[in-house]
């Protein structure tokens, strides 16, 4: 839209009421992303300072000058200081608008060679990649906390159920650590969600690149990023696309944390008491002093189908969209905010409710009834040559004699032996490998964002 | 289900109501998965007999004659002639009777320290494998023909859109091989996929293991996984999260073909006609000889959304599911059949149909007016240091100066110089690696495959 | 497609993989359009002979022998006789041939002045209406039967529970009961659906309608819809969008009976004990004779999540898609199929169930404890001019006098005044409202279909 | 949550951390529920102070304070003078303080014999109510513009499609009233939800009643609802279920606008040019003046697949919830306020854009080529009694004749004659009993509410 058209936009009543239908939620959604809106108009200012190119188009005093002024921003809006208003429509202009009123007229050089659309695309990738390094990051932690919260509790007898009935002998240990396991599979995802998203757009202007020399190769370097897109018309139709790759592996996050959350629901009635949560991770009762209300469980419940609608909705903006931007694709960043946001918070409340978790020796311990033990039993007469389904019938007939059984026992013997023994080399060995890969990545981001701006980032000093 | 049950419930009406009710699709979906479920028992039965065990199950000799059935048993499906009746209910219980039925009392062995729920949980991941491979090498295969139909067309000029309006020059490469790279982030999805899925659940039995020393990480081994499971719940559990995963994948390359085909809906209008669809691949209609209705691409795109669905279905039956077998799961098994059956046959089509794909120059040519040149024309004069924005201005007021231009030459520059130009080497490389993985993949599983049935698989000579 | 282009596409390989793409699950799906598909072309025939046309298309002997052998095909279909194949594509042509072979040429007037789009419409919506009748009729049944559970347990205690904890004194007739009222409401939904199915699309031909004079409005009558649409390209575009609305109903029922199984799941374990499910809803298992799993209520629950995503997959083909006919609109049969045939087949096993489930009074007594009645006792306060906060502050600091309640007599007086007593003339009434209604549009269509056929209708005689 | 609770939570750091996760977005988007809890407020004190009761709990002077007070707090809300602070949590509690600080003791009594779950239910249905007839009025309203735009257009030749390829002759009157007659049926279903919203859960409390005898039917008349829920645990129950019915009747009005706004997006192309948008609708680019952009049409696309998957999250969320109040049903406001108010946003921008629209005579008419009449010569033929297929292989032989055909001529006599005329007294019958039935169940509302605070309402005078 061009700058006259905003204008006009203003004065007119139906052409605010347009603007504020168009502009939807974008001035409140990009708040977020000044920082690093700022950083990728660093790089590109860098690229048009580039003396590779046949006439440079910024002078290297003039880049720095606008990359001092870009800092400057960020530090603002750190401060709370940078707001973006409906006449800016989103964050690229408002940028823009407070580097040329501080700049002057090389503020207005810096719009050479690229678009809104690769802006919004660099933007979203940055963003993209923190959130899933925060996300991966919380969700190591996580699964490190399920594992030796399994280890601490590893024979701790607790039944094992199918059809949410007694079925088989178990341990606090199994499932807690079946719990960090899912997320190790999470962690594959998000890992894969990443790699497609460390890819740089920039040079991409609105898809169909710029005849202008920019070297998108090192562009993407500056940036931090892994390597650029082969095809600038692809970079830019990617918007949605990656967004919707990161929500996918959100997505899976969600499924575990629900399934979680759904156990510890049902583990915390009285009706079974198996553990106690945190009392700061409930709410109570006015007049029921001994109620705890674990909503805390129940919202990250309700909140996985809710990041899957977030999936939903942004595969579905861009199914069947033809290449090219289309305006459509503004649609795709509310849920992608939304989806990400709420799974990462999930993430981190989750934390320390698990570790404040107690388990109820007593009430684990009275879930045994005999006939938990009964293939066990058939399985040790399998065991002595009895074919299987002989013993099963000879234990069927005479269950009251597994009454005498002592769990506990039988507990420590299965988690010791058998198939049942937990892996857990293999669990802490993968926690330890995520939480490696997302430092180094995070030093290798740190580091080009530190040479790009001439600070030490994250903290601008 | 104990058998005194099934053969109580075929006898008497509502009980036959209800064993339909609860069987479901499965007797018809798991005619695919005969193949796989004999690989699992056999790779189970090797674990019987291993000298590693206290005091094995199963004699070497035992074991050679029930894997020598299973063979047969894979032959007669391979020739159609294995059938799974209502009385059956699943594939296991058809492939345990058949068993029973050919070598006696040793056929019942084989359940000893297994369940259902890790034979159904073996089999989907041999099969999903199997899915991820084929839907790999035909993603690889069409991005290599959008890579080679690019190459050749490089330079052909065609509009670039935004809002699917003219806006940029740009050429038919850039357009097909944006639809290549899409495919080839698609596959860094399939690939996290994979390396979920390739992981054996066997030895979990109901999900709590079994006090036999079966040893898991050799079972494995036995069947091409790259490894087993660290907790036998979470092998368990992660029945339907497994198949969401692959699902969230395929929804990507759905993503991506849906595209493709609204692109190629749109510009073989007659309105448009840049390309001819090759005959074979359109309907004509009774009495317009001269009309191509886009059949098979619209099917791809409306199937884009159903196989959305398909893994929407998945991941809801599963959200918010306790640890632990539920019933629930089975209803996974449609949806992941249904939704990767679709991805797998839209790729297999779409391949020969963009292979026959022909541009139509003098309609492409057609589509430039001189507007589309505007935003070069004044870059160019940014080149030679006027700025940005007041290079806009002039070119705005003298657009029919534009008019002469030769698109030809234009987008020919374009494509070769400035940032538009595409990275070949990085779209070919890529395929290539894809298709290396692939096969290395397949000559992994079916070594081991063949190791273990003692025969050439999948020859079973 | 043409005749030619069927006969070439059957000869070649490439040909009949793409029309095995194209058919899709066509072939296999029709088979229970066939009854309704002959009802739509009698019809038709009849409109073509009507003396109201300039020169009728068909004589009333040639009228006659065309309905005669459509009666013919239909007794065929009931008896299993009638295939459609893939060279049939559909059933329209496959009633068309077998018309054709019959009859002569006379078969071939038939087609004057429709297109399969109108066909495969009115065989949609007279489908449609048959399944949300058949619906109705269920959903009705079930809520009677819940409605009379109720009343016979209408004072029998079970604690109501918030956040799934012990909360507040209830009774398993307000339980039964809630759920009846949450059917009653997706009745009001299913209504609505209905009505919007309720009009005949027939004369839209190929969206575009036909210049012949044919009277919809008396087509509409011969067919007992209520009226005609009034745009043909709207009759036309609705295909799809009514199978949308009346999947978002059924979605409104499988919500309800996803909870209704989840309570049941919840508390017929052995935990809680609270209710005995009819032996033939449970499976047991083959050691563990007393456990009960209740597969039926767990595939209820999972089933109503496929049942949503049939109901997106359909809005999603759907949304976007311009006006007229497109492929895609194909692609909604599968969901719609499955998607209301869940529904139907859960209404159905859930009567039977709920009809034998057996309240277990001591165990409902048990779940009480002295708090559940803390609040009641502070509203006793509050009646007697204390303020609300007070009362609860006192009663809180004497929640063991709570002790000697008698939860019985308590819930009695609860249940029968207050504002927990049940309407169940309301309840009633509105069962008997659906059902009546129900009635009168079966007897309403039935009488059409007889007079148009000239056979008693459904029976054909 | 105890107000002790509360106290509490906001001093520690990790209280905070867990506050903000469980309130979410509830004190923002409870803003607009403010006017509705003050009126339910109004009606419950009104039941409080009825002399039915056996001792009402607040005499009439009472009741007319808080009343008093409940206005003056609305009237603040309406200056935007009213907050909800993250320490009320929600609207409730907010609405509640404000009452206790202005009428002192009084004000506690106002919470005796309900509970926030009841609050919120009632709130969300009169929210609801009103969400919905401003909805059916913006629906009837722009379908009375389309189907005036269809009038004046009605023979204006316009070419019919299928699969998108020019097909058959149709008119500018037929597109635009199939987009009326779609919004028509949303209007039967949006008619629907209506009927299920428009009942009082009021007395419903924790969702188990109050062991006071309040009069429900009284309560629900003095809100202007039809009637009472028979069930108090299914009132409660229902939220969620309520908004999903909502939302699904929302989703096929969003169905309904995203293929009006696809058509116009293609036929604004400047390769169709059928229309011209109104150019405040558009966006211009700074360089192309020629160039107009239809994003306000491109995000009603992209928001039609937003809104259902805010149904779907909703129906999620519910789906397989045990009855009685989980805190998951706060997870249902957000996607219900976003998607409602996201289908009357699109509603009321797209009336003016369509009363703006102008047709371009040359461009509709240089739509069609001979082909498009060649099935009404065939059906000419069969007029004379010409066989079907047989005239369509004559015409197929001879195209060419057909050139020369006058499509204004053709268009004419096929808009008003055959089965291609639009009924449109039928279409206009139905906008006005939509528009009708708003105002008569405004009126009913306003009058209630007036009665019940004294004052005129909505103007509060």
């Amino acid at each position: 839209m061009s700058k006259a058209k905003v204008k006009k936009t203003i004065v007119g009543d139906i052409d605010a009421e347009v603007l504020r239908f168009t502009a939807g939620e974008d001035t409140a959604l990009d708040e977020v992303l000044v920082e690093v809106d700022c950083i990728g108009t660093a790089a590109h200012v860098s690229a048009l300072a580039s003396d590779k190119l046949p006439s440079p188009i910024l002078t290297p005093k003039e880049r720095d000058r606008v990359i001092g002024e870009l800092v400057a921003i960020m530090k603002r809006a750190r401060d709370g200081k940078f707001k973006i208003g409906l006449k800016d429509q989103d964050v690229h202009l408002a940028v823009e608008r407070a580097l040329t009123r501080a700049v002057g007229d090389v503020g207005r050089k810096v719009h050479a060679g690229r678009s809104r659309n690769d802006q919004v695309a660099v933007d979203l990738r940055l963003h993209g990649k923190t959130l899933l390094l925060d996300t991966m990051e919380a969700a190591s932690a996580l699964a490190r906390i399920l594992v030796s919260f399994a280890k601490r509790h590893e024979t701790l007898p607790m039944v094992g159920r199918t059809h949410m009935q007694p079925a088989m002998p178990s341990s606090v240990g199994l499932w807690a650590s079946a719990h960090a396991e899912s997320l190790l599979d999470d962690l594959v995802l998000l890992k894969g969600a990443y790699d497609v998203t460390n890819v740089s757009p920039l040079g991409s202007a609105a898809g169909y690149g710029v005849p202008l020399e920019l070297d998108r190769a090192s562009v993407a370097r500056l940036l931090g990023f892994k390597r650029s897109h082969a095809n600038v018309l692809y970079a830019s139709s990617a918007r949605g696309k990656c967004e919707a790759a990161i929500l996918a592996a959100m997505s899976q996050v969600m499924l575990t944390l629900s399934r979680l959350a759904e156990d510890l629901i049902i583990y915390t009635m009285p009706e079974f008491g198996y553990f106690t949560l945190p009392p700061a991770y409930c709410t109570g009762s006015s007049i029921m002093p001994q109620k705890r209300n674990p909503d805390v469980l129940e919202l990250i419940r309700a909140r996985a189908p809710r990041v899957l609608a977030c999936e939903t909705a942004v595969v579905s903006v861009v199914q069947g969209l033809p290449a090219g931007y289309s305006r459509d694709l503004q649609e795709t960043k509310e849920p992608f905010m939304t989806g990400t946001g709420i799974t990462l918070a999930c993430l981190r409340v989750l934390a320390p409710l698990v570790r404040g978790l107690k388990p109820r020796k007593a009430a684990l311990l009275a879930g045994f009834g005999p006939e938990v033990f009964a293939t066990d039993k058939a399985l040790d007469m399998v065991g002595e040559g009895v074919p299987f389904r002989t013993a099963y019938d000879r234990v069927k007939s005479s269950l009251d004699e597994l009454q005498a059984l002592d769990s506990q026992e039988i507990v420590k013997r299965r988690m010791r032996s058998g198939t049942a023994r937990i892996d857990f080399d293999n669990l802490a060995g993968r926690v330890q490998d995520c939480l490696r890969l997302v430092r180094a990545e995070r030093r290798r981001f740190h580091g080009a964002i530190s040479r790009l701006l001439g600070k030490k980032y994250p903290e601008l000093k």
